[in-house]
């Protein structure tokens, strides 16, 4: 394997260590069978925050407290800025999150609870605001993509991988990659006979895209924005996760916007378990291509059950 | 007089330059007579944006565009927002505004209906992240302290003491003391026996202090954010409209919030002119001191008139 650039990737022993430093603070989830199917769900729901997003947040955040950090600085659409929110509570230190103004209330009333300072900007302020208050107020910038989030996210990974159950197949939601990314790297260093797929709305399929040109492909976000999967409309693969998911997944996959409610109602109806429909489209994934899936248990991974209110977008979750 | 350090006062020829570089864009206000008493209302309600501010942005933004700025940004707790939006708008420039949290919706939405850029953070991060956003976009700040804000607003007072009806006092609200120096250093220049009055909340009075002390004086924001003033609320007088004030004022008042309330309810109730507490405090300190101001026609600066009204929209007579 020959890395382009200095590339450094993260590797199975990086993804053991940040589970190791996760865990005093999270629990792991367990594999849902749902009967009749050679389907199980990892309910990543059942997060505090509602989503997966706190694994690799949590990570990162604990390493910047074990460096003496004493504030830290995210902006996302909404998943990521909550599990930083979160995380930054539980070793102390000060959030600030930048959340764009078309988040909606509820998510930025939830950050002010996890004791975050808000700031709110129009969609194409959203960044430089970040790096600007990032540089005045010396806080530590924490990317949604970036090595140890990555790292964090694997532990999802080593989780299934190692599982009695012994998968086949698992399928991962794509937004900007990182959690594909990580559970790559994580569930081929356990066994590297698991076939590992990313799963993407047909309507923001740039991941896919990249992944059949061979190199990392944006989509315009007129597009992207088309999908009800609010949480994976990122235009575009992150760099790093790029680099993990060209070398490590076997496959990508899309699914249709019908097929993601259906998804979302059925993970309600049979399991009881809330979807966003970013989370969903692992399972509608299922629904759709199972039969050409390899032989053997399939597990899908429900990212984030970050529901909206009628009127509001959903914030979604997925890498 | 003396000037401490190297302070460059607003002079009335600074005044006069101010108001021939507005008068293409905005028009002035009248004197409304309240019937029955020796109160006059100088209704800067009826300006864009429904406050005075757009007279100060109006001369520091036409200034700037002169000298080829094409980017304008501005902090506040709702008006000189507005202001700055409104008045880059008319210019032709672009805008960001950094409102608190605590600001009023309708100033909100307000700004962001003008064409701005509006960026929401805790009160305490207000002014870092102006500067930060300012320092990364290249965008000129517009302070609503500065020179060239000081003598657009004395305008209002060229305009009140150029009035037949000779003013005898002019009463004006204080939140910073902008308008009260530009207020003072013109009515002065026309005629130096008008008697000029700051009127601030009982709650908000670190401008009576700074007056009766003799040095600008803080009052911490936990206390001055007790008031239902929300444009009065800033903490301390700004340096250099202290300067002016503690040469031009003749004295300071203060008034209680019910006397604001039972104010706004009078302007609006005799006069149909819509008041915001802050825009009230004028017309509220004649109520309660004006047996004990001198002789002859008093007038009142009401300031703004951005109140909630349910169902109507935000910005009063904005253009």
């Amino acid at each position: 394997m020959t890395l382009t650039q200095e590339t450094t990737l993260v590797t199975a022993a990086d993804v053991s260590a940040a589970a190791a430093r996760i865990a005093p603070f999270l629990r792991g989830t367990p594999l849902l069978p749902l009967p009749g199917e050679r389907l199980w769900i990892k309910p990543e729901n059942r997060q505090p925050t509602g989503s997966f997003k706190v694994r690799g947040a949590m990570n990162a955040v604990g390493l910047l407290a074990e460096r003496g950090v004493e504030h830290v600085i995210a902006q996302s659409s909404g998943n990521h800025a909550q599990a930083v929110a979160y995380t930054a509570g539980r070793h102390g230190l000060r959030a600030t999150v930048v959340l764009p103004d078309t988040a909606p209330e509820l998510k930025v009333t939830g950050a002010r609870r996890l004791g975050a300072e808000v700031v709110i900007t129009p969609p194409a302020l959203r960044e430089v605001t970040c790096l600007a208050l990032a540089d005045r107020l010396g806080a530590a910038l924490i990317h949604s993509d970036e090595f140890d989030v990555i790292a964090g996210h694997g532990g999802i990974g080593l989780e299934i991988a190692r599982e009695a159950t012994r998968p086949a197949t698992i399928l991962v939601p794509v937004c900007n990659g990182g959690l594909l990314a990580g559970v790559a790297v994580a569930a081929k260093s356990v066994d590297p006979a698991i076939t590992v797929i990313g799963v993407e709305p047909e309507l923001a399929a740039d991941g896919a895209a990249s992944f059949r040109s061979g190199h990392r492909t944006a989509w315009p976000v007129q597009q992207t924005y088309r999908t009800r999967a609010d949480g994976l409309r990122a235009p575009v693969l992150g760099a790093l996760a790029w680099e993990h998911i060209r070398r490590y997944v076997d496959n990508m996959l899309t699914v249709s916007e019908e097929g993601i409610a259906a998804a979302a109602d059925l993970l309600w109806e049979r399991l009881g378990e809330r979807a966003e429909p970013s989370g969903a489209v692992a399972t509608a994934a299922y629904l759709a291509h199972g039969a050409n899936l390899p032989p053997g248990p399939v597990v899908a991974v429900l990212t984030g059950g970050n529901v909206s209110v009628p009127g509001e977008g959903t914030l979604g979750s997925a890498g």
